[in-house]
Order: C-alpha cells, then structure tokens, then sequence
C-alpha cells in the first residue's frame, strides 16, 4: 500500500496486453501524467499506439516478464489471461506492486472458484456443479434441470468455451470432459434481460459503483449497454459486493454481468478488470473506469463518480468482414476507435458512446450511428 | 476540401508543437483512431510522450518542416507562432491540407490584422492604432485616451508583449517602438469581466459554438474559468463570428477572449488554435474542444456539442516554485496532467475541472481541489 500522503506524477505503469482495454487504461494514464508502458506482442497492437513505451514479448515467456515489471514502477493488466501464480512470484521478487493481485485474479477467472467466492460471500447465482467425467455431467442433469450450460473453468470469452447442453443431446465433439482445465455446470436461467454493474475498490478501501445498466448480447458478445436501469435487488447486491471486496482486499476495477429475474439480480460472471459493459463511462460520468482504475492502481484515494447525463448508451462496432472501416463523416455521437488495422468478423473495432435525457433515446441515437459505419 | 463521403481510419495527422494543447489534440486523435504525429524540438516534450510517433525539428527549419508535413496525411498546429508563410508553401509544393490555413493564420496572429478582420466583420472591439514612432504614440493618447495598451503585434502571449501606458510617463525600456514587428495601441477599457468563448467550424461549413464562460486572469495566466454565463450581446456575437469564420473559409477551433463591459461584449484577442479558457469542454461536454478539432481538420461533419453539466469551471494548475508536483491523493475534481517533468514558476502544468448544478459551486470545488496541489 503507498502510505505517502502525496500522488507523484512520473509514475511508470506497466499494462500487461495490447488490445482496447488496455490502449484505453494508457489513455486515462497519459491524462493524469503517469508513463504508461505497454507489454504486448507487437508494437502495432491497439494500446502499443497510444504511449512511446512498448515492451515486446509474450505473456507466457516468464524472462520477459520479469524484465517488464522491473522497468515500472507499478504493474496492471487488461485481461485475466496471464498466469496469476508466475506474476505473484515475480512481483514479490522484484518487489513492484501489481494490482489487482494476482493470485486473487488467478482465482477469480477460474469459474469454479469464481462460483466459490460467490457462495462465500453469499452472492446470489445459478447454482453449478464442478464438472470432470461423464457421470458427473448426468448427475448435474439430475440435480439441476434438463439444459445446462456447460462452462470451460478457464480461457472462456465472448461465448468461446461456453455450450448449451441438453439431456440426452450427443455431445459437441470439442468438449472433452477430462481437459485438464476442467469445466462447470451451471443451471439454465430464465431471465427476462441482462444487467451489468461495474465497481472498483481503491487501496484505502474506497468502494464505489456506477450506475446499473442493461446489456444485450448479440452471437455471446455485447452488442449494446444502455442505462440507467433499476432493479429492487441492487442495493443489497451492492452491499454483498462491497464486503467481497474488502475482504479479498481487491484493487481496481471490477466487471459484473448479471441477470435479472425479475425478482432476483444473478450475478452470471464477474471480471477482475475493466469492462466492455463500462464504455459508456466515458461520456456519461466525470470519472471514467479506465481513470478509477489508474486511480486506484497508483494510489489515489477515488472519487464516487458523478453521473452526467440522464440517459446512456454504447455500442459496440463488430467486424463483420475483412478489410478496412470506413463511416459516414456526419456521425453525431463519440465515437472511440481502436486502432485495429484490420476488420475481421467478430472483432471489436470500437465503440460509440451516446447521451440523451431518456436512455430509450440514448440507444436509439447509438445504433443509428452504427449503420453509418462500414466494417 | 475532403469530398469523399466517408472518413476512414489510419489518417496520419501532423501536429505542430509538442505542448500541452499538442498533447491533448494528440490524446483526441487516439479516441478517433488517426495516428499523431508530433513535431517539436525534444521527445520529452508533453505531446511527445502520449504517441510512439515524434519527429524531432526546429519550427524555424523549413527543411524539417517540409520533410515532416511530407510524412503526413494532414497537418495542423497548436499555436500561431509558426511562418504562415512558409508554411503555406510547403503545403501546396507537397500537397498537403495544413488547416487551418496557413495564411490566414498568419494574419490572424498579428494584432494588427487581426485588428482590421474585425473592423471587416463589424466585430466588436477597443479602438486602436497601429504604432511604430513616437508622435504615433502621441497622437493614440490624444485620440484613445490618457491610458492605453501597447501590444507587440507578434508573438505576444500570457502578457509578454503587453504593456500599459499613461501619458506622459516614462517608456518602459523593452519597447522599441521602431522594432521591425511593431505595435498596436488600444483604448483601455474598462470591463466588469473577463469571458471566452470558443467556436469551431469543419470543411463543410458546420459552425458550432460553446458555451460563454468567465474567466479570470491573474499576472496575465488564466486562473479560472467559470461557466455557462450569459450575456445580451451573445447571440449577435456569435452571427457575427458565423460569417467571418464562413468567409475566410476558417477550419478548426478558435478562441474568443471578450471583454463585458455591461452593455456591451468587446472581443480582446482571438487565437486560431484550442485554448485554455476551452479545457473545461473535456469534463462538460461529449465533444470537447480537442476532439472537435481533430474532426474539422480530418474531414468529419461536426455535430453541435451536448453540455452535461449545469455548471462547470476549470482552473490552471500553474508552477509556483521549480521542482517537482506532489498533491493530495484524495482529490475530487478531474485532474489533467501535461507530463512537464519540472515545475516553474509561471509554468502551466496541469489543470483541475468540476462540475456541478451551480457555476459558482464547480469553481469552488476546483479551487478548493487545487489547495491540494504542490507545485
């Protein structure tokens, strides 16, 4: 913990990846004059263009690595796809903080374990079952209904490693049960729509929250975000949430996915990190998540976000063939690109933010913007 | 003028200057996915750090600056004292867009011509002279007053090149009223407030405008800035300012310093740049100043800026001492920082914005934020 009563500029952060998260966390470093430093495979990923300081090398190669966190200051990361266990080690080694911790992080992107601090911090989810071997697949049949959703515990994103299953269906040849890594069960839900949440915990144990948002989902990638949004659940969640934190001691910003019920908020998974469903907070609130995470990363007490407009909106801009973006120059709402060179389907491009007094309108403003841009 | 109907990506905008206004251009630039690319004289220089692309070179050296707008899809700048002219050819010999223009910055950065635009455009101003002899100033005393203001016609700014004269005393020694540059005298008037505005128009012809705000001076620095406010004379000012940017084919941003004297709204000085008096757009708008900036100059069709806040102020964040900035970890306030490795005193350094319901209550919020801050 930084115990000095004063913030210094000139502080080296180190972002571990080179994608949008991280090209955005750069961005929000640059504003507060820290030197961010990016740690990706090359020099023309989305982040690696935004600062002057790159270190190439890949996330497994440990040596790498370590040569990385010894020339920062303090160390981050975009994405829970990083050896938790190594990053430890070597942040205790050569004595640098990375925040958040990432042994913490190492067990949070594990959906069993995830599941577990769910359960101990009585965050309300679908109930699940550890699954290793057919016979435990037929009994989370069993126990928890006729369609499950079968979850790969590590590596799962925009829908990869995740499959809808039904009892008696034939099984889809990429899963195989004894993978090491193992997977989840999950009961299938019925929700009327899904809601996102993102918080963040500093190192005084300052939590806050932004505000509740609807999320759509489009092919298991976040099409749209709009908000404000209600639900009787939230502050009680909020609650739960706040306790999870303190007690892990977490630092940094926090993505929650959830469902709504109707009656009940399910959290379906949390992301140590920033979050595709917290764009919005870039032109909605005075602090952005990409700023409370620098924040709360290099030592600064954080602010509660305020709240700018009365409706918000984002969505995201999807590859959907290969070649070059092009949009319509009357475009009315920010947009933010990523500097991807390349369209390919499916991937992120970017995102355009939207503002209006009703959220309704809000998103309406955000997906017109959408169909003036070619990608 | 760009005439395709679609704006793509991977523009490569050259920025003249390397400070803090290039820096935050720079910042803009990345949200829109273009590549900057800095010209100034070091890589330390606060544009510099926030981009992997920096062209070392001295404003003064014509081969440099050919080599770099070479180098360039489009080029614009940060400040007016560059040779317009120069500038101007290199720009047609390599066929570049340098916006905005080159010559008509040039002649909008001497007092005089500025002076004579706004006599054009029946903009409202102080009375002056142009001096450059003794009896010259005799006579703008007996014909403007006993007490005048003598400005450099060039490379005047944060009061350097301003003085303030009464007849019959002693010139001040710096003045050489035969310098080759000459001078300007103007009527002292005499103003309850100080206010800005700052407009902005595209290649199409787009005009938009922010708000009106006060700001105050203090030692000829801008201290705060405080808005929206409002005066009678707005409108007319703002038709005015419509038809002089539309007929000198003005793209970009612009600054309006004004002087309110009750009745009337008296225009001060204009730079053809961002300004400092516009820094609080970044907390209280969707566009703010650098964005829209790089939007004109990159061939978007600007849309008319959203205010998210009632009320909202910034102030500087300027150096009292050399050394090194500290500050309070637990401000409130968004805080900018331009990455200045060295405090000086009169240097900018950053600056602090807030919101608020009410102007006056985000001006105390900022300066009670900027207590905090050691520099």
């Amino acid at each position: 913990m930084n115990t000095s009563p004063y913030i210094s500029p000139e502080l080296k952060v180190g972002i571990l990846g080179g994608g949008q998260l991280a090209r955005m966390l750069a961005l929000s470093g640059h504003r507060l004059g820290l030197i961010p430093i990016i740690f990706s495979e090359s020099k023309d990923d989305p982040a690696a263009q935004v600062t002057p300081h790159h270190f190439s090398g890949k996330i497994s190669d440990s040596l790498a690595l370590g040569r990385f966190i010894e020339s920062c200051d303090i160390v981050t990361f975009e994405s829970e796809f990083i050896d938790g266990v190594i990053l430890s080690e070597l942040s205790k080694k050569l004595n640098k903080n990375v925040l958040p911790d990432p042994l913490l992080m190492s067990s949070l992107r594990d959906r069993l374990y995830q599941k577990e601090f769910f359960k101990k911090y009585k965050l309300p989810t679908a109930s699940y079952r550890p699954i290793a071997s057919k016979s435990e697949l037929d009994s989370a049949f069993k126990e928890l209904g006729k369609k499950l959703v079968l979850k790969k515990r590590l590596f799962g994103y925009d829908g990869y490693g995740t499959y809808f299953l039904s009892s008696g269906s034939q099984l889809d040849p990429k899963i195989n049960l004894q993978d090491a890594n193992g997977y989840i069960a999950e009961e299938t839900i019925s929700f009327k729509r899904e809601l996102a949440l993102i918080i963040a915990r500093d190192q005084f144990g300052t939590f806050v929250s932004y505000p509740l948002v609807e999320s759509r989902q489009t092919q298991a990638r976040c099409d749209w975000v709009r908000g404000p949004e209600k639900h009787p659940k939230l502050l009680d969640l909020i609650k739960k949430l706040k306790k999870f934190l303190a007690q892990t001691n977490y630092v940094g910003v926090m993505g929650i996915e959830l469902f709504d019920t109707g009656g009940e908020l399910l959290i379906n998974e949390i992301a140590p990190r920033v979050h595709n469903t917290g764009h919005y907070t870039e032109s909605a609130c005075d602090f952005d998540q990409f700023l409370i995470h620098m924040m709360c990363v290099t030592g600064y007490k954080i602010p509660q976000p305020k709240i700018l407009a009365k409706g918000f909106a984002m969505t995201n801009l999807i590859g959907s063939q290969d070649g070059h973006a092009h949009w319509d120059r009357s475009l009315k709402s920010p947009l933010f690109w990523y500097g991807k060179r390349e369209n390919r389907p499916g991937r992120k491009m970017g995102h355009i933010n939207s503002i209006d007094k009703n959220p309704k309108i809000a998103l309406k403003l955000a997906l017109q913007a959408r169909t003036k841009v070619k990608i």
